[in-house]
Protein backbone atom coordinates (compact mmCIF):
# COMPACT_ATOMS: atom_id res chain seq x y z
CA UNK A 1 0.00 0.00 0.00
CA UNK A 2 1.14 3.40 -1.21
CA UNK A 3 0.96 6.32 1.02
CA UNK A 4 0.65 9.61 0.03
CA UNK A 5 0.89 13.06 1.39
CA UNK A 6 -2.93 13.89 -0.65
CA UNK A 7 -4.59 11.16 0.89
CA UNK A 8 -7.09 11.67 4.04
CA UNK A 9 -6.65 11.47 7.66
CA UNK A 10 -8.61 8.59 9.11
CA UNK A 11 -10.44 8.88 12.65
CA UNK A 12 -12.51 6.34 14.39
CA UNK A 13 -14.67 6.39 17.89
CA UNK A 14 -17.10 4.43 19.81
CA UNK A 15 -19.39 7.23 18.97
CA UNK A 16 -19.02 11.47 18.53
CA UNK A 17 -17.14 11.69 21.24
CA UNK A 18 -13.94 11.73 18.78
CA UNK A 19 -15.52 14.82 16.97
CA UNK A 20 -13.52 16.94 19.92
CA UNK A 21 -10.20 15.09 17.98
CA UNK A 22 -11.79 15.77 14.61
CA UNK A 23 -12.27 19.27 15.82
CA UNK A 24 -8.31 20.00 17.05
CA UNK A 25 -7.55 18.24 13.87
CA UNK A 26 -9.02 20.77 11.53
CA UNK A 27 -7.45 23.66 13.75
CA UNK A 28 -4.22 21.87 13.39
CA UNK A 29 -3.54 20.87 10.66
CA UNK A 30 -5.60 23.17 7.82
CA UNK A 31 -4.69 21.44 4.61
CA UNK A 32 -5.75 18.12 5.77
CA UNK A 33 -8.99 16.20 4.80
CA UNK A 34 -10.31 14.10 7.30
CA UNK A 35 -12.72 10.37 7.47
CA UNK A 36 -14.39 10.24 10.66
CA UNK A 37 -15.85 6.68 11.33
CA UNK A 38 -18.16 7.19 14.89
CA UNK A 39 -19.49 3.15 15.83
CA UNK A 40 -22.87 4.85 16.99
CA UNK A 41 -24.70 1.58 16.71
CA UNK A 42 -22.38 -0.32 19.39
CA UNK A 43 -21.02 2.83 21.66
CA UNK A 44 -20.29 2.98 24.10
CA UNK A 45 -16.78 1.15 24.37
CA UNK A 46 -15.86 1.52 27.56
CA UNK A 47 -18.22 -0.73 29.58
CA UNK A 48 -17.10 -3.93 27.44
CA UNK A 49 -14.60 -6.81 27.55
CA UNK A 50 -10.90 -6.67 25.59
CA UNK A 51 -11.82 -8.86 23.44
CA UNK A 52 -14.98 -6.90 22.35
CA UNK A 53 -13.77 -3.95 22.10
CA UNK A 54 -10.77 -5.26 20.23
CA UNK A 55 -13.20 -6.83 17.33
CA UNK A 56 -14.86 -3.53 17.59
CA UNK A 57 -11.74 -1.66 16.57
CA UNK A 58 -10.61 -4.21 13.82
CA UNK A 59 -13.84 -3.71 12.11
CA UNK A 60 -13.92 0.02 12.13
CA UNK A 61 -10.14 0.52 10.95
CA UNK A 62 -10.58 -1.74 8.12
CA UNK A 63 -13.49 0.12 6.94
CA UNK A 64 -11.05 3.35 7.16
CA UNK A 65 -8.10 1.15 4.96
CA UNK A 66 -10.94 0.65 2.47
CA UNK A 67 -11.49 4.56 2.19
CA UNK A 68 -7.98 4.53 1.24
CA UNK A 69 -6.53 6.78 4.33
CA UNK A 70 -2.43 7.77 5.00
CA UNK A 71 -3.15 7.33 8.91
CA UNK A 72 -5.12 6.07 11.34
CA UNK A 73 -5.92 7.83 14.71
CA UNK A 74 -7.97 5.64 17.21
CA UNK A 75 -9.71 8.60 18.87
CA UNK A 76 -11.64 6.70 21.45
CA UNK A 77 -9.59 6.49 24.60
CA UNK A 78 -10.97 3.03 25.33
CA UNK A 79 -10.07 1.46 22.00
CA UNK A 80 -6.56 2.67 22.25
CA UNK A 81 -5.69 1.72 25.69
CA UNK A 82 -7.31 -1.80 24.99
CA UNK A 83 -6.70 -2.49 20.72
CA UNK A 84 -3.85 -0.45 19.74
CA UNK A 85 -0.92 -2.92 20.24
CA UNK A 86 -3.31 -5.17 17.82
CA UNK A 87 -3.75 -2.57 15.10
CA UNK A 88 -0.51 -1.49 15.13
CA UNK A 89 0.59 -5.02 14.44
CA UNK A 90 -2.04 -5.73 11.95
CA UNK A 91 -2.37 -2.21 10.24
CA UNK A 92 -0.35 -1.28 7.20
CA UNK A 93 -0.17 2.64 7.86
CA UNK A 94 0.56 4.10 10.73
CA UNK A 95 -1.64 4.10 13.82
CA UNK A 96 -1.69 6.81 16.56
CA UNK A 97 -3.88 5.99 19.94
CA UNK A 98 -4.83 8.60 22.60
CA UNK A 99 -3.11 7.32 25.36
CA UNK A 100 0.35 8.11 24.62
CA UNK A 101 0.34 11.80 23.19
CA UNK A 102 -2.03 12.39 26.52
CA UNK A 103 1.09 10.48 28.85
CA UNK A 104 3.66 12.61 27.39
CA UNK A 105 1.56 16.01 27.86
CA UNK A 106 0.91 14.71 31.19
CA UNK A 107 4.57 14.40 32.09
CA UNK A 108 5.38 17.69 30.89
CA UNK A 109 2.48 19.61 32.88
CA UNK A 110 3.13 17.77 36.27
CA UNK A 111 5.68 19.42 38.87
CA UNK A 112 4.82 17.47 41.98
CA UNK A 113 5.23 13.84 40.05
CA UNK A 114 1.75 12.36 40.81
CA UNK A 115 -1.11 12.54 38.31
CA UNK A 116 -4.39 11.48 38.01
CA UNK A 117 -6.16 9.58 34.93
CA UNK A 118 -10.08 9.98 34.75
CA UNK A 119 -11.47 7.87 31.97
CA UNK A 120 -14.11 4.78 31.49
CA UNK A 121 -13.96 1.49 32.92
CA UNK A 122 -12.47 -0.72 30.50
CA UNK A 123 -9.48 2.38 29.66
CA UNK A 124 -8.98 2.37 33.37
CA UNK A 125 -8.95 -1.34 34.24
CA UNK A 126 -6.21 -1.80 30.68
CA UNK A 127 -3.59 0.25 32.55
CA UNK A 128 -2.79 1.55 29.46
CA UNK A 129 -2.14 5.45 30.97
CA UNK A 130 0.28 4.50 34.18
CA UNK A 131 2.37 1.82 31.94
CA UNK A 132 2.85 4.46 29.52
CA UNK A 133 2.91 7.65 31.80
CA UNK A 134 5.94 5.31 33.93
CA UNK A 135 7.79 4.65 30.56
CA UNK A 136 8.54 8.53 30.52
CA UNK A 137 9.19 9.15 34.14
CA UNK A 138 9.51 6.26 35.92
CA UNK A 139 9.22 7.88 39.34
CA UNK A 140 5.55 9.45 38.57
CA UNK A 141 2.96 8.37 40.50
CA UNK A 142 -0.36 7.81 39.10
CA UNK A 143 -4.10 7.60 40.63
CA UNK A 144 -6.54 6.87 38.16
CA UNK A 145 -10.59 6.44 38.45
CA UNK A 146 -13.43 5.41 36.29
CA UNK A 147 -15.84 7.51 35.59
CA UNK A 148 -18.49 5.95 33.92
CA UNK A 149 -21.53 8.22 34.55
CA UNK A 150 -19.56 10.89 32.68
CA UNK A 151 -20.42 9.90 28.87
CA UNK A 152 -24.15 9.15 29.53
CA UNK A 153 -24.14 13.02 31.46
CA UNK A 154 -22.83 14.12 28.62
CA UNK A 155 -24.75 12.81 26.05
CA UNK A 156 -27.99 14.29 28.30
CA UNK A 157 -26.51 17.54 27.82
CA UNK A 158 -25.68 18.24 31.77
CA UNK A 159 -22.77 19.35 31.56
CA UNK A 160 -23.37 23.10 32.05
CA UNK A 161 -21.09 25.62 34.27
CA UNK A 162 -24.50 25.19 36.68
CA UNK A 163 -25.45 21.91 36.04
CA UNK A 164 -26.42 20.30 40.10
CA UNK A 165 -26.09 16.79 38.85
CA UNK A 166 -22.94 16.99 36.84
CA UNK A 167 -21.09 18.57 40.09
CA UNK A 168 -22.73 15.95 42.59
CA UNK A 169 -21.08 13.22 40.07
CA UNK A 170 -17.63 15.62 39.54
CA UNK A 171 -17.58 15.49 43.24
CA UNK A 172 -18.13 11.91 43.85
CA UNK A 173 -15.42 11.09 41.36
CA UNK A 174 -13.25 13.41 42.02
CA UNK A 175 -13.32 13.12 45.67
CA UNK A 176 -12.42 9.32 45.40
CA UNK A 177 -9.25 10.86 43.17
CA UNK A 178 -8.52 13.44 46.24
CA UNK A 179 -8.33 10.47 48.88
CA UNK A 180 -6.12 8.30 46.50
CA UNK A 181 -3.92 11.28 45.68
CA UNK A 182 -3.71 14.60 47.60
CA UNK A 183 -0.57 15.76 45.96
CA UNK A 184 -1.34 15.34 42.51
CA UNK A 185 -1.24 18.52 40.29
CA UNK A 186 -2.39 17.09 36.65
CA UNK A 187 -5.44 15.48 35.54
CA UNK A 188 -5.87 13.47 32.16
CA UNK A 189 -9.40 13.38 30.78
CA UNK A 190 -8.88 10.23 29.31
CA UNK A 191 -12.28 9.78 27.20
CA UNK A 192 -12.92 12.15 24.40
CA UNK A 193 -16.33 13.13 26.35
CA UNK A 194 -14.62 14.79 28.95
CA UNK A 195 -13.30 17.87 27.41
CA UNK A 196 -17.08 18.83 27.30
CA UNK A 197 -17.06 18.60 31.47
CA UNK A 198 -13.84 20.90 31.45
CA UNK A 199 -15.62 23.77 33.53
CA UNK A 200 -17.24 21.05 35.93
CA UNK A 201 -13.62 19.71 36.85
CA UNK A 202 -11.78 22.54 36.83
CA UNK A 203 -14.45 23.65 39.09
CA UNK A 204 -14.55 20.83 41.19
CA UNK A 205 -10.85 20.47 41.35
CA UNK A 206 -10.07 23.78 42.38
CA UNK A 207 -12.70 22.95 45.26
CA UNK A 208 -10.84 19.70 46.63
CA UNK A 209 -6.96 20.58 45.97
CA UNK A 210 -5.56 23.67 47.50
CA UNK A 211 -2.97 23.97 44.67
CA UNK A 212 -3.82 24.46 40.92
CA UNK A 213 -4.72 21.32 38.99
CA UNK A 214 -3.58 21.17 35.31
CA UNK A 215 -6.21 19.34 33.23
CA UNK A 216 -5.13 17.67 29.98
CA UNK A 217 -6.92 17.48 27.33
CA UNK A 218 -5.63 14.37 25.26
CA UNK A 219 -7.70 15.67 21.63
CA UNK A 220 -5.29 18.80 22.00
CA UNK A 221 -2.15 16.75 22.10
CA UNK A 222 -3.37 14.01 19.72
CA UNK A 223 -3.57 16.50 17.14
CA UNK A 224 -0.07 17.38 18.01
CA UNK A 225 1.26 14.02 17.56
CA UNK A 226 -0.56 13.60 14.57
CA UNK A 227 1.45 16.80 12.85
CA UNK A 228 4.50 15.20 13.94
CA UNK A 229 4.54 11.95 13.34
CA UNK A 230 3.00 13.12 9.68
CA UNK A 231 5.52 15.48 9.26
CA UNK A 232 8.42 12.72 10.43
CA UNK A 233 6.93 10.29 7.65
CA UNK A 234 7.08 13.08 4.65
CA UNK A 235 3.23 12.54 4.39
CA UNK A 236 2.07 16.24 6.00
CA UNK A 237 -0.28 17.85 2.73
CA UNK A 238 1.25 21.13 1.33
CA UNK A 239 -1.07 23.49 2.30
CA UNK A 240 -4.04 24.30 -0.61
CA UNK A 241 -3.91 28.28 -1.92
CA UNK A 242 -8.00 27.16 -2.82
CA UNK A 243 -9.60 28.98 -0.50
CA UNK A 244 -12.61 26.37 -1.29
CA UNK A 245 -10.94 23.61 -0.23
CA UNK A 246 -10.72 24.69 3.39
CA UNK A 247 -14.63 24.45 3.69
CA UNK A 248 -15.88 21.80 6.18
CA UNK A 249 -17.94 19.92 3.67
CA UNK A 250 -14.52 19.85 1.71
CA UNK A 251 -12.35 19.12 4.77
CA UNK A 252 -14.85 15.99 6.46
CA UNK A 253 -16.46 13.42 5.83
CA UNK A 254 -18.57 11.78 8.52
CA UNK A 255 -19.67 8.05 8.75
CA UNK A 256 -21.70 6.67 11.73
CA UNK A 257 -23.25 3.16 12.13
CA UNK A 258 -26.16 4.58 13.59
CA UNK A 259 -27.76 8.04 12.65
CA UNK A 260 -29.58 8.61 15.81
CA UNK A 261 -29.25 11.70 18.38
CA UNK A 262 -25.83 11.73 16.02
CA UNK A 263 -26.43 15.57 14.51
CA UNK A 264 -27.44 16.98 17.67
CA UNK A 265 -24.85 15.78 20.03
CA UNK A 266 -22.45 15.53 17.60
CA UNK A 267 -22.13 19.23 17.23
CA UNK A 268 -22.01 20.00 20.58
CA UNK A 269 -18.49 17.94 20.07
CA UNK A 270 -17.49 18.98 16.63
CA UNK A 271 -18.33 22.85 17.82
CA UNK A 272 -20.93 23.44 14.46
CA UNK A 273 -22.62 21.98 12.85
CA UNK A 274 -22.01 18.41 11.23
CA UNK A 275 -23.22 18.45 7.85
CA UNK A 276 -24.12 15.35 5.55
CA UNK A 277 -23.95 11.80 7.75
CA UNK A 278 -23.23 8.10 6.17
CA UNK A 279 -24.72 5.56 7.91
CA UNK A 280 -22.85 2.36 7.30
CA UNK A 281 -22.86 -1.62 8.45
CA UNK A 282 -19.22 -3.04 9.88
CA UNK B 1 -42.24 -26.18 13.99
CA UNK B 2 -43.35 -28.30 16.61
CA UNK B 3 -44.14 -26.75 20.04
CA UNK B 4 -43.98 -28.70 23.23
CA UNK B 5 -44.94 -27.76 26.93
CA UNK B 6 -41.72 -29.29 27.84
CA UNK B 7 -39.45 -26.82 25.47
CA UNK B 8 -37.76 -23.77 27.27
CA UNK B 9 -39.10 -19.98 27.33
CA UNK B 10 -36.32 -17.59 25.34
CA UNK B 11 -36.10 -14.05 26.84
CA UNK B 12 -34.12 -11.29 25.81
CA UNK B 13 -32.77 -8.25 26.39
CA UNK B 14 -30.44 -5.76 25.41
CA UNK B 15 -28.36 -6.44 28.13
CA UNK B 16 -29.04 -7.51 32.22
CA UNK B 17 -31.53 -5.62 32.52
CA UNK B 18 -34.06 -8.75 31.63
CA UNK B 19 -33.19 -10.77 34.02
CA UNK B 20 -35.67 -8.98 36.53
CA UNK B 21 -38.38 -10.19 34.28
CA UNK B 22 -36.26 -13.82 34.50
CA UNK B 23 -36.77 -13.17 38.45
CA UNK B 24 -40.37 -12.96 38.21
CA UNK B 25 -40.68 -15.92 35.54
CA UNK B 26 -38.91 -17.86 37.71
CA UNK B 27 -41.26 -17.05 40.73
CA UNK B 28 -44.96 -17.15 38.40
CA UNK B 29 -43.78 -20.34 36.66
CA UNK B 30 -42.02 -22.79 39.02
CA UNK B 31 -42.22 -25.33 36.37
CA UNK B 32 -40.66 -23.51 33.33
CA UNK B 33 -36.85 -24.21 32.04
CA UNK B 34 -35.21 -20.33 30.74
CA UNK B 35 -32.76 -19.65 28.12
CA UNK B 36 -31.89 -15.84 28.87
CA UNK B 37 -30.40 -13.87 26.01
CA UNK B 38 -28.33 -10.67 27.12
CA UNK B 39 -27.14 -8.52 23.91
CA UNK B 40 -23.95 -7.36 26.46
CA UNK B 41 -21.58 -6.22 23.26
CA UNK B 42 -24.25 -3.70 21.89
CA UNK B 43 -25.96 -2.69 25.20
CA UNK B 44 -28.12 -0.26 25.65
CA UNK B 45 -30.86 -0.41 22.85
CA UNK B 46 -32.24 2.55 24.18
CA UNK B 47 -30.46 5.21 22.44
CA UNK B 48 -30.41 3.80 19.13
CA UNK B 49 -32.57 4.12 15.99
CA UNK B 50 -35.12 2.16 15.23
CA UNK B 51 -33.74 0.24 11.86
CA UNK B 52 -30.91 -0.97 14.26
CA UNK B 53 -32.97 -1.74 17.05
CA UNK B 54 -35.26 -3.83 15.12
CA UNK B 55 -31.81 -5.64 13.70
CA UNK B 56 -30.53 -6.60 16.82
CA UNK B 57 -33.46 -7.98 18.02
CA UNK B 58 -34.03 -10.19 15.02
CA UNK B 59 -30.47 -11.49 15.79
CA UNK B 60 -31.05 -11.94 19.44
CA UNK B 61 -34.69 -13.89 18.27
CA UNK B 62 -33.08 -16.57 15.79
CA UNK B 63 -30.80 -17.44 18.24
CA UNK B 64 -33.23 -18.29 21.06
CA UNK B 65 -35.10 -20.18 17.68
CA UNK B 66 -32.16 -21.84 17.07
CA UNK B 67 -32.15 -23.15 20.65
CA UNK B 68 -35.40 -24.50 20.51
CA UNK B 69 -37.59 -22.48 22.50
CA UNK B 70 -41.62 -22.06 22.64
CA UNK B 71 -42.05 -18.70 23.30
CA UNK B 72 -39.99 -15.79 22.96
CA UNK B 73 -40.06 -12.79 25.42
CA UNK B 74 -38.81 -9.84 24.71
CA UNK B 75 -37.88 -8.27 28.04
CA UNK B 76 -36.45 -5.07 26.88
CA UNK B 77 -38.78 -2.51 26.79
CA UNK B 78 -37.26 -0.93 23.72
CA UNK B 79 -36.98 -3.36 21.76
CA UNK B 80 -40.76 -4.19 22.70
CA UNK B 81 -41.60 -0.87 21.45
CA UNK B 82 -39.86 -0.91 18.25
CA UNK B 83 -39.36 -4.11 17.28
CA UNK B 84 -42.32 -6.39 18.11
CA UNK B 85 -44.20 -5.75 15.00
CA UNK B 86 -41.70 -7.09 12.81
CA UNK B 87 -40.87 -9.89 15.56
CA UNK B 88 -44.74 -11.57 15.82
CA UNK B 89 -44.71 -11.52 12.15
CA UNK B 90 -41.56 -13.14 11.16
CA UNK B 91 -41.25 -15.48 14.11
CA UNK B 92 -42.55 -19.16 13.75
CA UNK B 93 -43.29 -19.09 17.70
CA UNK B 94 -45.91 -17.01 20.30
CA UNK B 95 -43.43 -13.17 20.87
CA UNK B 96 -44.78 -11.43 24.21
CA UNK B 97 -43.58 -7.94 24.84
CA UNK B 98 -43.04 -5.82 27.37
CA UNK B 99 -45.48 -2.67 26.48
CA UNK B 100 -48.78 -4.95 26.33
CA UNK B 101 -48.30 -6.17 29.78
CA UNK B 102 -46.93 -3.14 31.39
CA UNK B 103 -49.99 -0.99 29.64
CA UNK B 104 -52.67 -3.83 30.72
CA UNK B 105 -51.60 -3.29 34.61
CA UNK B 106 -51.29 0.22 34.17
CA UNK B 107 -54.89 0.57 33.07
CA UNK B 108 -56.31 -1.76 35.69
CA UNK B 109 -54.34 0.30 38.36
CA UNK B 110 -55.12 4.24 37.58
CA UNK B 111 -58.50 5.88 39.23
CA UNK B 112 -57.54 9.26 37.97
CA UNK B 113 -57.20 8.12 34.53
CA UNK B 114 -54.23 10.08 33.73
CA UNK B 115 -51.23 7.41 33.48
CA UNK B 116 -47.10 8.45 33.78
CA UNK B 117 -44.59 6.25 31.18
CA UNK B 118 -40.58 6.68 32.04
CA UNK B 119 -38.37 4.59 29.47
CA UNK B 120 -35.42 4.81 27.37
CA UNK B 121 -35.21 7.84 24.61
CA UNK B 122 -36.67 5.10 21.74
CA UNK B 123 -38.80 3.92 24.72
CA UNK B 124 -40.54 6.86 24.61
CA UNK B 125 -39.96 8.42 20.97
CA UNK B 126 -41.84 5.16 19.33
CA UNK B 127 -45.22 6.13 21.54
CA UNK B 128 -46.00 2.75 22.17
CA UNK B 129 -47.40 3.16 25.46
CA UNK B 130 -49.47 5.58 24.73
CA UNK B 131 -51.27 3.81 22.06
CA UNK B 132 -51.11 0.93 24.01
CA UNK B 133 -52.78 2.41 26.45
CA UNK B 134 -54.91 3.89 24.35
CA UNK B 135 -56.59 1.04 22.75
CA UNK B 136 -57.54 0.13 26.16
CA UNK B 137 -58.67 2.82 27.34
CA UNK B 138 -59.54 5.75 25.14
CA UNK B 139 -59.90 8.85 27.23
CA UNK B 140 -56.73 7.91 29.22
CA UNK B 141 -54.27 10.83 29.38
CA UNK B 142 -50.62 10.22 28.98
CA UNK B 143 -47.88 11.78 30.01
CA UNK B 144 -43.89 10.29 29.13
CA UNK B 145 -40.49 10.97 29.54
CA UNK B 146 -37.80 9.83 28.16
CA UNK B 147 -35.04 9.34 31.26
CA UNK B 148 -31.20 8.33 29.67
CA UNK B 149 -29.49 8.38 32.65
CA UNK B 150 -31.24 5.78 35.13
CA UNK B 151 -29.94 3.01 33.04
CA UNK B 152 -26.23 4.28 33.33
CA UNK B 153 -26.86 5.15 37.58
CA UNK B 154 -28.45 1.40 38.14
CA UNK B 155 -24.81 0.44 36.09
CA UNK B 156 -22.80 2.18 38.33
CA UNK B 157 -24.69 0.49 41.32
CA UNK B 158 -25.52 4.32 42.59
CA UNK B 159 -29.40 3.39 43.04
CA UNK B 160 -29.27 2.70 47.30
CA UNK B 161 -31.93 4.77 48.92
CA UNK B 162 -29.59 7.28 50.21
CA UNK B 163 -28.24 8.06 47.15
CA UNK B 164 -28.11 11.75 46.46
CA UNK B 165 -27.04 11.74 42.56
CA UNK B 166 -30.19 8.87 41.97
CA UNK B 167 -31.69 11.21 44.13
CA UNK B 168 -31.26 14.79 42.09
CA UNK B 169 -31.85 12.81 38.94
CA UNK B 170 -34.96 11.53 39.87
CA UNK B 171 -36.09 14.69 41.13
CA UNK B 172 -35.77 16.48 37.63
CA UNK B 173 -37.13 13.84 35.51
CA UNK B 174 -40.17 13.13 37.95
CA UNK B 175 -40.44 16.83 38.28
CA UNK B 176 -40.69 17.41 34.59
CA UNK B 177 -43.52 14.34 34.26
CA UNK B 178 -45.48 16.54 37.54
CA UNK B 179 -45.59 19.31 35.18
CA UNK B 180 -46.76 17.31 31.89
CA UNK B 181 -49.59 15.84 34.52
CA UNK B 182 -49.84 16.67 38.07
CA UNK B 183 -53.06 14.70 38.30
CA UNK B 184 -51.05 11.48 37.54
CA UNK B 185 -51.73 8.59 39.95
CA UNK B 186 -49.95 5.72 37.82
CA UNK B 187 -46.84 5.38 36.92
CA UNK B 188 -44.92 2.82 34.31
CA UNK B 189 -41.66 1.77 34.57
CA UNK B 190 -40.77 0.98 31.01
CA UNK B 191 -37.42 -0.48 31.09
CA UNK B 192 -36.13 -3.09 33.11
CA UNK B 193 -33.62 -1.48 35.15
CA UNK B 194 -35.72 0.90 36.79
CA UNK B 195 -37.22 -1.30 39.25
CA UNK B 196 -34.05 -1.18 41.05
CA UNK B 197 -34.98 2.41 41.36
CA UNK B 198 -38.07 1.72 42.88
CA UNK B 199 -37.83 3.25 46.48
CA UNK B 200 -36.05 6.25 45.00
CA UNK B 201 -38.46 6.42 42.32
CA UNK B 202 -41.67 5.65 45.30
CA UNK B 203 -39.82 8.99 47.94
CA UNK B 204 -39.30 11.12 45.00
CA UNK B 205 -43.22 10.69 43.69
CA UNK B 206 -44.23 10.93 47.52
CA UNK B 207 -42.85 14.17 47.10
CA UNK B 208 -44.43 15.94 44.05
CA UNK B 209 -47.85 14.44 43.89
CA UNK B 210 -50.11 15.41 47.15
CA UNK B 211 -51.57 11.83 46.39
CA UNK B 212 -50.39 8.21 46.15
CA UNK B 213 -48.71 7.01 42.77
CA UNK B 214 -49.08 3.30 41.68
CA UNK B 215 -45.65 2.50 40.47
CA UNK B 216 -46.09 -0.63 37.38
CA UNK B 217 -43.20 -2.80 37.07
CA UNK B 218 -43.48 -4.38 33.42
CA UNK B 219 -41.51 -7.13 34.56
CA UNK B 220 -44.44 -8.64 37.09
CA UNK B 221 -47.12 -7.62 34.42
CA UNK B 222 -44.86 -9.41 31.88
CA UNK B 223 -44.75 -12.59 33.79
CA UNK B 224 -48.46 -12.72 34.63
CA UNK B 225 -49.24 -12.51 30.49
CA UNK B 226 -46.65 -15.04 29.90
CA UNK B 227 -48.53 -17.59 32.30
CA UNK B 228 -52.15 -16.21 31.08
CA UNK B 229 -50.79 -17.33 26.98
CA UNK B 230 -48.62 -20.44 27.78
CA UNK B 231 -52.35 -22.01 29.32
CA UNK B 232 -53.77 -20.59 26.63
CA UNK B 233 -51.97 -22.37 23.76
CA UNK B 234 -51.55 -25.68 25.85
CA UNK B 235 -48.12 -24.98 26.32
CA UNK B 236 -47.66 -25.00 30.50
CA UNK B 237 -45.18 -27.41 31.67
CA UNK B 238 -46.39 -29.46 34.34
CA UNK B 239 -45.04 -29.02 37.52
CA UNK B 240 -42.35 -31.50 37.82
CA UNK B 241 -42.26 -33.88 41.10
CA UNK B 242 -38.30 -34.53 41.35
CA UNK B 243 -36.73 -31.03 43.58
CA UNK B 244 -33.54 -31.31 41.52
CA UNK B 245 -35.37 -29.74 38.55
CA UNK B 246 -35.90 -26.79 41.05
CA UNK B 247 -32.11 -25.98 41.43
CA UNK B 248 -31.40 -22.35 39.62
CA UNK B 249 -28.27 -24.58 37.26
CA UNK B 250 -31.28 -26.73 35.94
CA UNK B 251 -34.03 -23.91 35.14
CA UNK B 252 -31.44 -21.59 33.84
CA UNK B 253 -28.89 -21.05 30.93
CA UNK B 254 -27.43 -17.58 30.54
CA UNK B 255 -26.11 -16.86 27.14
CA UNK B 256 -24.10 -13.31 26.92
CA UNK B 257 -22.78 -11.11 23.73
CA UNK B 258 -20.18 -10.36 26.07
CA UNK B 259 -19.23 -11.49 29.52
CA UNK B 260 -17.75 -7.58 31.31
CA UNK B 261 -19.65 -6.75 33.88
CA UNK B 262 -22.18 -9.57 33.83
CA UNK B 263 -21.68 -11.74 36.86
CA UNK B 264 -22.05 -8.65 39.19
CA UNK B 265 -24.41 -6.22 37.97
CA UNK B 266 -26.55 -9.55 36.51
CA UNK B 267 -26.89 -10.61 40.29
CA UNK B 268 -28.43 -7.41 41.36
CA UNK B 269 -31.35 -7.83 38.83
CA UNK B 270 -31.55 -11.46 39.37
CA UNK B 271 -31.48 -10.82 43.05
CA UNK B 272 -29.09 -13.92 43.66
CA UNK B 273 -26.07 -15.20 41.65
CA UNK B 274 -26.12 -16.09 38.28
CA UNK B 275 -23.99 -19.33 37.72
CA UNK B 276 -21.85 -20.26 34.42
CA UNK B 277 -22.33 -17.59 31.81
CA UNK B 278 -22.05 -18.67 27.90
CA UNK B 279 -20.76 -16.17 25.64
CA UNK B 280 -21.60 -15.91 22.38
CA UNK B 281 -21.61 -14.23 18.83
CA UNK B 282 -24.56 -12.78 16.99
Amino acid sequence: MKLHPDLPIGVFDSGVGGLTVVRALLEELPAEQLIYLGDTARVPYGTRSPQTVIRYSRNAARFLLSRGVKMILVACNTASATALPVLLQELPTPVLGAVEPGAHAAVAATRSGTIGVIGTLATIRSGAYAAALAARRPDVKVAAVACPLFVPLVEEGWFGDEEPVADLVARRYLGELHRQAPDLDTLVLGCTHYPLLRRVLARVAADLWPHPVCLVDSAEAMARAARAELERLGLLRAVQKDPGRRRLVDRLRCFVTDEARVLDIGARFLGRDLGALETVDL
